[in-house]
């Protein structure tokens, strides 16, 4: 029989096994097992089981859960419902890791073009793809162009919007998204340099519907959304139904502490589709780790369960002063995301722009070079 | 100028106004504040402000920030962006609080039922309402409709299904609305009493969408669906386009911990539009103390934005032999949802939800009398 294996962290280390039969409860059929076990059904294709539960030296115990494929596999939201649903509410309670069977796998599907995918679009193979945002909102479309304009002459494979660019009425999405792709048309035709622009969807499943089909009809190459604020199975819906463009998750509104970041950024993203995954870096204003932002990228990129890899991009307070340290800690592998630290330089961000360009090459060049 | 008004707790104590200032720059231009400088409209419109910053003598500081309605107001995953998007990954951030002017409230409309139109419906108005869940999955339609029928017959006033029932195949969705329904609308015509049927909708907007208009075709009182496993602005689109019936929001997935209980049960799903929400009770099997939990049932409750109140609904382990210090502890307008103990008692489950409703009716009277 199918199961779907789920790893949790718990708290403490006494009774830990009893504390690991009340959360496959919870999980499961949160009912009594003496009213459960009256249903043949039930008790033969519901309970999951509990299996190795053991204590971690670093912190409490690690208990590996089976849980039932035949409800969890029914739909994206019931898939998360069974996984953390409940027990997401339980403080000592914490998802570290899971491994979703085939019937899972299928519903889901995960990237449809990922990292070979994203590459074909940019035409880059031998290095991280450079990325940056186009913002502060509420600069006019005119703004936008001019900054859209110096990034892709400056050499930028993406070029998205800002996580705060909505359906604005002083830059309606519409509007942006020609002008915008207006631009990265134009700088190609001229000086054969493809950037893909990447617009930001938000808003009700309606509303995000709408915007995709508007976007994908201005021909960009790519869009953009947020799993954990519009919904994950909203998400889900947009990969398989609306989009055939790929798509780059942003974290906005992600901060679910309960779950590994390696396994929210890493895994159930990448199985919900995102063929690149935004996440806050190390060192810049946020507070992960540089191990947990290398096991985040692994995560996205290592074989698992004949999914495409997704690209991890770091983010966040990024400087592109940083490019060869990023080059050399991402590996190829990865898109560089660098926003406030290129748009500081106004007038030079063309410029800026190509700097940053140049010293990614240098660095992925270098790397390669025997040492 | 409107502005939406946000609270957030600063871990620590050092030098937390330049805290204060950095999360409003995240929360609003998440640029170099010399960069939007150069735009006229950012400067003016975009940029927010610091007000009050307070040392908390339990737990580092309180900043009250001003975020920009211009750009909060465009749709309800953006305000949701606005309000908590990148500092929700801030691990020393939490959300305490908002108040959103009007034209966030006349975007999010809030309850469109409450606690006056949930009364109307069970014509209960003197006393805590009375529910219960048709559980375990994986039950046969004829182990859900006995058990629906001994709950209407015991005259609980709201049964609701598991949070775990999706759209099975060994329980179909369509099916198990229209077998509960009927055996609701069966025992109302036999005994007079009218229990509400509440079924849960779970997947993708398409999925929700279809069953929504299944579920009120069939004629049921109320749905049931969990905002955060959905996508909150799913759930804020089923209940001002789909729905024409009360909504209860279910906690599964929201163990976002950076979001104050009550500021997450109390007003952002009370702002979206649930006119009853599930939450963790205190002293069952989930870690809310009475203090969080009287909050949230107070703040749902009270006056705010020219919303209506919406109902409390404390459930999670809770036993039906506590009825009488819950209808005291959470008063007459809120809902006592009991599951598990109910069903324990298998073929006393007619007696066992008898004897709740009872103690409920018996509780409310006891508190009108004088003491």
């Amino acid at each position: 029989m199918e199961v779907l294996e789920a790893v949790y962290r718990i708290s403490g280390t006494e009774r830990v096994r009893d504390r690991a039969a009340a959360i496959l409860l919870e999980q499961t059929i949160e009912t009594p097992r003496s009213v459960a076990e009256r249903y043949a059904f039930v008790r033969d294709h519901m309970m999951g089981s509990v299996g190795r539960v053991d204590l971690d030296p670093s912190n409490g115990a690690l208990a590996t859960l089976s849980l039932p494929v035949v409800t969890a596999s029914i739909d994206p939201a019931q898939f998360l419902n069974v996984l953390f649903g409940n027990s997401s509410l339980h403080a000592d309670v914490r998802l570290e890791d899971f491994t979703p069977p085939p019937s899972i796998t299928t519903m889901l599907r995960g990237p449809r073009f990922g990292i070979p995918g994203l590459r074909e679009r940019t035409r880059v193979f031998d290095r991280p793809l450079t990325c940056s945002a186009l913002k502060p909102v509420g600069a006019s479309l005119e703004d936008m162009a001019g900054i859209c304009r110096d990034m892709a002459e400056g050499g930028l494979d993406l070029i998205k919007d800002d996580h705060y660019l909505a359906d604005h009425p002083f830059a309606p999405f519409d509007e942006r998204v020609r002008v915008c792709q207006d631009v990265v048309e134009e700088v190609a035709a001229r000086t054969g340099h493809h950037a893909v622009y990447i617009p930001n969807l938000s808003g009700t499943p309606d509303d995000v519907k709408r915007q995709a089909f508007v976007a994908q009809r201005s021909g960009v190459g790519a869009v953009m959304a947020a799993p954990m604020l519009l919904g994950m199975p909203v998400f889900h819906q947009l990969c398989v139904s609306e989009l055939e463009v790929p798509v780059v998750a942003h974290p906005s509104f992600a901060g679910v502490q309960a779950i590994r970041p390696a396994t929210l950024y890493g895994k159930l993203f990448r199985l919900f589709g995102a063929d690149a995954v935004i996440f806050a870096n190390y060192g810049g204003r946020f507070s992960f780790s540089a191990a947990t932002c290398e096991e985040i990228a692994r995560t996205l990129r290592t074989p698992w369960l004949d999914l495409l890899p997704a690209f991890p991009t770091p983010a966040g307070g990024m400087d592109a002063g940083r490019a060869a340290e990023l080059v050399h800690f991402f590996g190829t592998d990865s898109i560089l995301l660098v926003g406030g630290s290129l748009l500081e330089a106004g007038d030079d961000l063309r410029e800026k722009s190509a700097r940053f360009t140049e010293s990614v090459r240098d660095a992925a060049l270098a790397a390669k070079r025997p040492r």
